[in-house]
């Protein structure tokens, strides 16, 4: 196992404080290197674990600063090996000195999310575990705060754990069976095996359904804003997000990027999408981003279909009818009207017979709402739309919730595997076919967990985190 | 003196780790109610000082975060209170969460700089030193925090405790003689006194003049750039930042309000202001810029003065000639021909020439440069020229440099005080004079120690630390 001693700022630049970590074998000594511990006779290396010592940092005779040092002892830190925690002033200045001191003394400078892989290959938590933390520390609501915290301290582990161990008792017997298989034994009971097989599959595809809430939570109910070109789109975006996020001009096709943010209303989070407006053009640029506006509606929960109150209705509508409502199957649309403020009043009874005569026809199950993004009329009701539309069950500190797309990767490859072993236990295939696909769902389970994994794995998990964790 | 207890988060949003600091009498009680130390029966009132204690905050009976719990005991703190330090996920909810339960809990959010305010109330740093922690943590360059760490650690504080002790050795003898003013006794030796208001007023007058350079290693040497409109200043201005900060247009008049930004060029500090071009006009907001161009003049240490080469040079530098020379004495002035890749041979020559025969008028000590700011030509031999043109001392450890602005307001009283003294005793003015000449100058002295001081200055020195400090 790697062993080096590694270093990092693990606080953001700007504060009071600085803190800087240090983790490795040779964390203490390096630590003695370097600084001067107040009061005499004292060094690190016979100081006490979980103590913090105030002492002076130097560079070339000159002081750098005055810092407390948080000492730990493998196994008991958070990467299980030997820790230094330095709380110094948070000067960009003395934390660059401070690192480049350590990184003179022979310390590396921790990659992404080294800290956390550290814990996890010293078996302080395992890979799910790990993830979470990630998770927690960019957890900005309730919900997923308890998601993350609820993952981390394990209950999604170990509900996987004990399906996998069960699992496993019987795929031993099976194994076994096939190495007596002259004798046509059965050691491991088929019915029992079946009943077993029903409830994984049954947990199994709860956890990948729960994926479709846990996504919701910790990025957002997704909702796309879709319609022709300057029917207000990016406008009623900023008028939801409360700010200026969105360009918004009278000149057609001003949005050419998806724009994306977050907002939370009445505690469920929305990932609102403006999208480019859809109209036919030879700008290749703009043709782009209509080709991703309908990808974005696959994405996307909620659909707001704006439409433009003074234009010609029904022209709108029908125009993209087709590319709108096929891709938007199983999902809520909204027709929004907006621009109402400038309708006369004959154009508002057109509209009202319109939409009542909609009212038999396909289309019967899209809600429908008037507003005017641009002097904030009916944008509240708007909003209260969205919130009920959105059934998101609530979550408690106990919830077993998938919110981790590699997890629901591997959950969905576990439930295939364990679909084939229930079928096949049905149509009785043989017992090396059931051994595999079992062992299949195994594995799957154990990816999540990391009891099976790789370097590249880990690699491409850890490097997602910051540097510092 | 305030002893309620307060608490802030004092590292910056955005990183890995986040550290709450708690102070006050109640730190330790609150800490109890609030975190849940690991290990059976403990609890943080029996803990030893300088310990780190592993626990968990709940609220409402859900898991908040796992903490790590720094103990400090009254006076080894940094504010000389009972102090507790948590370190927790850098998550925003979790800081919240526990910012809130602290508040909950009997806490109250620190004000900006209270506990450095807390650290001089309590005696643990003088005023001069408390007010050096805010630079220390600003400090972004060696110079900077050398600066800071001296005045940190007390150097100049000792300086002016020095004079003060000895100024009021004398004033007391002068005192004692008003007591016995009928005896026309002399106990204080007016040679000896005027020896020591001498020195004295080279000491302070010493630190008066460092301040120009203290300012210019804590704000960078201040370097106008001036010209008539649309001569390229905000391009070079850009240039010599390396980034887009001023808004270039060919339009006259953009640039407004004054631009500034500081660089460092081969280890000093510059701090370039870009001005609104010099040209009459009839719009009112530019001719507030063309103003304030003006009063930049006087901050400033060198001035680029900018000239379009391919226009009519000789008017450019004549039209603005009094205005810019009147300002510039004793200050180093650049002409910066512009556009140069743009000039014909025969402006080239023409140029030249006169240039030459500028060489004996009173413009003779006035350097001058071909660059073109848009093409990045002749760049690097303006930053040479910069910085061969300041001489700023190189600054050692020991050094007593005054850098706060404050301090150098306080310093030129001291120093009126101090000449009146000294000319006072040339005079033979009687002893009541003297003593209060000399009252006068240890109060202005005293002033920067904090040793004379009211709530309302407090206030203001600490109103300007960020929350946390």
């Amino acid at each position: 196992m790697n062993q080096d001693t590694i270093c990092a700022i693990v606080t953001a630049q700007g504060g009071a404080i600085g803190l800087i970590r240090i983790s490795g074998s040779n964390a203490i000594g390096i630590t003695d290197n370097l600084v001067v511990p107040a009061g005499n006779n004292k060094n690190f290396k016979s100081q006490k674990p979980y103590t913090l010592t105030f002492g002076r940092i130097f560079s070339g005779g000159e002081l750098i600063d005055e810092v407390l040092v948080g000492l730990f002892r493998s196994p008991h830190s958070y990467t299980g090996e030997d820790s230094v925690e330095i709380t110094c002033h948070g000067s960009p200045y003395i934390m660059q000195q401070i690192m480049q001191l350590l990184i003179a003394n022979g310390c590396r400078l921790a990659r992404p999310g080294e800290y956390t892989q550290r814990a996890f290959l010293n078996g302080k938590m395992d890979l799910s575990q790990a993830e979470a933390v990630a998770d927690l520390i960019a957890s900005s609501s309730a919900s997923m705060h308890r998601l993350a915290m609820s993952q981390m301290r394990g209950g999604f582990s170990k509900e996987l754990s004990d399906l996998r161990i069960r699992l496993l008792n019987f795929t031993s017997l099976i194994e076994l069976e096939l190495d007596f298989s002259e004798e046509e034994v059965e050691f491991a009971d088929r019915n029992e095996l079946y009943l077993l097989a029903d409830e994984i599959e049954g947990v199994i595809s709860r956890l990948v359904h729960s994926f479709s809430v846990g996504n919701a939570i910790k990025n957002g109910i997704p909702v796309a804003i879709v319609g022709k070109t300057n029917v207000g789109k990016s406008t009623l975006l900023n008028v939801l997000l409360n700010e200026e996020k969105a360009i918004v001009s009278p000149v057609h096709g001003t949005t050419r990027d998806v724009i994306e943010d977050t907002v939370n209303l009445g505690g469920v989070m929305f990932r609102f999408m403006d999208t480019a407006g859809i109209r036919e053009t030879d700008n290749e640029v703009e043709n782009l981003g209509v080709e991703r506006t309908f990808q974005k509606l696959d994405q996307a929960e909620i659909i707001l279909w704006m439409i433009d109150a003074t234009n010609n209705v029904r022209e709108q509508l029908e125009e993209f009818s087709d590319k709108i409502l096929s891709r938007g199957e199983k999902k809520q649309i909204i027709w929004v009207f907006n621009k109402t403020d400038r309708l006369f009043d004959s154009q508002k009874e057109e509209l009202t017979s319109f939409l009542a005569s909609c009212a038999n026809k396909d289309t019967n199950d899209i809600d429908s709402i008037f507003i005017s993004a641009k002097q904030r009329i009916g944008v509240e009701l708007l909003q209260q739309k969205l919130i009920n539309s959105t059934c998101l069950p609530a979550v408690t500190p106990n919830d077993v919730i998938v919110t981790n797309v590699r997890h629901y990767e591997a959950l969905t490859h576990a439930l295939d595997s364990i679909c084939r072993v229930r079928e096949g236990l049905q149509t009785q295939v043989s017992g090396d076919f059931l051994s595999q696909d079992i062992r299949e769902c195994m594995f799957h389970l154990g990816n999540i967990l990391g009891e099976v994994t790789n370097e590249m794995v880990l690699e491409n998990i850890f490097g997602k985190f910051c540097i510092g964790k």
